[in-house]
């Protein structure tokens, strides 16, 4: 079937952007999530490189016409698979649409093709003194239309929130090749159902986005990390849950196992600075103005303390919180090899004390351990089952099952800043009524009547 | 027909909490759109008062089996005709969905049941200190539902945005009479296309809310307003950008000719202090600490200076400017009778001089006038053509067209805030492609394949 399909492909965009060799495409066929996890790739897909919407568009109305299943492939960086092509597939990669197309600093937004890199937004709006994007899901490789299109979320949610509190506008292609602009530069709009909010964490199976409008603002000057060890998880978090009710508003607050930082600090040939306990908090906090950054490290620690922090740092200098930061990034590189499962649970804030204590009940039940890194102010956990003599235990179903009922219990979700991708959609009938499901599948087939955008997806 | 479905009513909700009597069900019939513009409800239709949500699932069920037509009524204060049964329907008062069910101060939301109001939702929060809801549509009496259902703007959108940034969970009713639970109190959701941000802002047409989440925030604790005057509407705006550019993040930028302030505060028997100029702004800040209150005001003061204001006082004291902001709102009033047709345009904020420039050029052409009010750092403008001796004057159609197409040059929408409602059906169709109008139609059908929910509303 795709040999026929390689013909129109090439009249659409020339034949030096598809990529057929099963080596070259290999590439693009994975994402980011674990080789346990990931489903297998259907490596008869062939990948095609669009250089513009026009060309998006007649490829997916080709695709349309011909009953080929479509996936849009962004950065690569997910962690689901929903840029895996389960089944024969036209890969779209978007890495040509790489421009800016406009800084627009009266209204303060920024217009971007989807390919654009969240490193390569940073290091545009780096050229625009004080000027900034707040949301940063970690991986810098992420392209701004995946990220979009996914509702990445990342550490300084607790602040900023997620992407769609910024987009402001897409541009996006249906498939039957019909393009759409929904919103635009504008704060109010409320001309009919907002098609742009339900494109917004649709995985890439409604429509295609093309470009992207952001809202960008004035950064912070100041900036500041604080790490904090404690003796326990549950102290950690309740110190959490006072900081935020303090009325300080940090940029971030991560927590993550302390052997974890210590063995990531090793790998990456750098030091944590806190030796005692079993849990770590790092805050970064941003302000306006110096006396603020001050005012607000004195109440955070203050805060710590009075929760049985066993010690603290402050880091003031650039180079002294990028490696804070590094290592706390970096958790995942030294634990991926033993994971059996990962997790991406979201409670409310206020719920995170009570959801570790379940956690670390469960993990006891089945004496084994879970390694935890968590958006902690958000509620959002990244924890694991892990491997048993490097094979994924029997209990990792009935484990899983179990932190899930625990997650429901305080009115969470199974995932807060991931998404469904291909490896939950079982899990999203554990988590949503049948009645809600049967909506979105109405939902999609109003998009997508031939169901040719990321099948497997979601829904 | 109605008379058979009155007993399935009582049986439901009890006889007292039915009318059917034409004068006490009259007020129930309109919301606050101008009479000129307003079309004409269906008087037999009946008004019924549930207790519950249970309640509400058994009347939609029942109409929708009996395919007769639900309009759901909230404060009433809606501006746009969405609560009016244009056909005979059962008209849903959401008035006993009265409760604050809960204030959660860890988690910094509050649930509320529909019918709570905004003043109500204000009071309670006033017995939690410095905790407050910044979203703030000018009417008091509008309810948290209505609120939701049609994403509510207002003066507060420059610095807190709207109500879709605020909504964290909803509890709806399908059509069907099915009940469904989306979002909740989590910073981060993404298990599936996202029902919640469809519903808001989609009028009552998917589903009807019955419960609404909310995120509270510590509210600033200085607050202080400055009105200024220039000689023209373009010397106000290019200030009002060049606020917007300084970093100064004021609560509110609000415009008003001159001429609505000095008879309003006529009419209201207060004193506008502002005597030169034509064109007014009022400009809240808050900030937390008195410092920083009196930093942005000395910028924001230098700015006016700068972009020809003529006079400008500030206003510390509470009663000051309430006054202040009782003359802002209750512009309407003075005006309301003379109006013709009257609008809710929105651009992006940087085109607002450009925008009142052609806004002025059209009405020359026509000669005549437009009383313009406008949450102008939104880039929302409010304006109307108005009555020629006592009548709609007969260009008022093309002049529509005119304004209309000099707002899509910018990327404008029709409406910012009102929303489409049962008065700019038609007018949608000018600002959207039959794409994007057929997909709306198709998601239409998806949660409601019978079409009984306001029907002859948005799409």
């Amino acid at each position: 079937m795709m040999s026929q399909i390689v013909e129109k492909l090439e009249n659409i965009v020339g034949r030096d952007w598809i990529i057929t060799d099963i080596d070259q495409k290999l590439g693009y066929l994975y994402d980011e999530v674990e080789k346990t996890l990931r489903p297998k790739a259907d490596e008869n897909s062939i990948v095609v490189k669009p250089a513009n919407t026009e060309e998006v568009s007649e490829i997916i109305s080709t695709a349309n016409d011909n009953g080929i299943n479509v996936v849009v492939r962004g950065g690569g960086t997910g962690l689901c698979g929903g840029a895996i092509p389960v089944k024969e597939s036209i890969v779209i990669s978007m890495e040509r649409f790489n421009k800016v197309v406009e800084v627009d600093l009266n209204n303060m937004t920024v217009t971007l093709e989807a390919g654009v890199t969240l490193f390569d937004l940073i290091e545009e709006l780096d050229k625009y003194d004080g000027i900034g994007f707040p949301v940063h899901p970690g991986d810098e490789g992420a392209q701004i239309g995946g990220m979009a299109v996914t509702n990445a979320g990342g550490a300084r949610a607790v602040r900023h929130g997620i992407m769609r509190n910024h987009i402001k506008g897409l541009e996006v292609v249906l498939p039957n090749g019909n393009i759409l602009n929904l919103g635009g530069k504008l704060l109010k709009d409320n001309a009919g159902y907002n098609l742009m909010h339900l494109i917004i964490g649709s995985e890439g199976t409604l429509a295609v986005i093309t470009k992207v409008i952001l809202k960008i603002y004035p950064e912070d000057k100041h900036v500041a990390t604080i790490a904090a060890a404690f003796e326990t998880i549950d102290n950690a978090s309740n110190a959490v849950l006072e900081i935020l009710r303090s009325g300080v508003s940090p940029l971030a607050v991560e927590y993550q196992d302390k052997h974890i930082n210590l063995e990531t600090a090793e790998h990456l040939g750098l030091n944590w600075p806190l030796e005692t306990g079993n849990a770590d908090l790092m805050i970064i906090i941003s302000e306006k103005e110096e006396d603020m950054l001050y005012s607000s490290t004195r109440k955070i620690n203050d805060i710590c303390r009075k929760n049985g922090c066993t010690e603290a740092v402050f880091a003031g200098k650039k180079q002294e919180q990028a490696d804070l930061l590094a290592i706390r990034s970096g958790g995942y590189e030294v634990i991926k090899d033993i994971i059996a499962d990962s997790f991406d649970m979201c409670v409310p804030p206020a719920s995170m004390p009570a959801f570790f204590e379940d956690l670390g009940r469960i993990m006891k039940e089945y004496n084994t351990t879970t390694n935890i890194t968590a958006h902690i102010a958000d509620g959002n956990v990244h924890n694991d089952t892990v491997l048993v003599d490097g094979k994924i235990p029997e209990y990792a179903e009935e484990i899983k099952l179990k932190m899930y009922e625990a997650c429901f219990k305080y009115g969470g979700t199974i995932t807060g800043e991931h998404g469904i991708g291909k490896i939950r959609v079982e899990d999203l009938k554990l988590q949503k009524k049948e009645e809600e499901l049967e909506i979105m599948k109405g939902i999609k087939a109003v998009f997508d009547p031939n169901s040719i955008l990321n099948d497997g997806t979601v829904v």
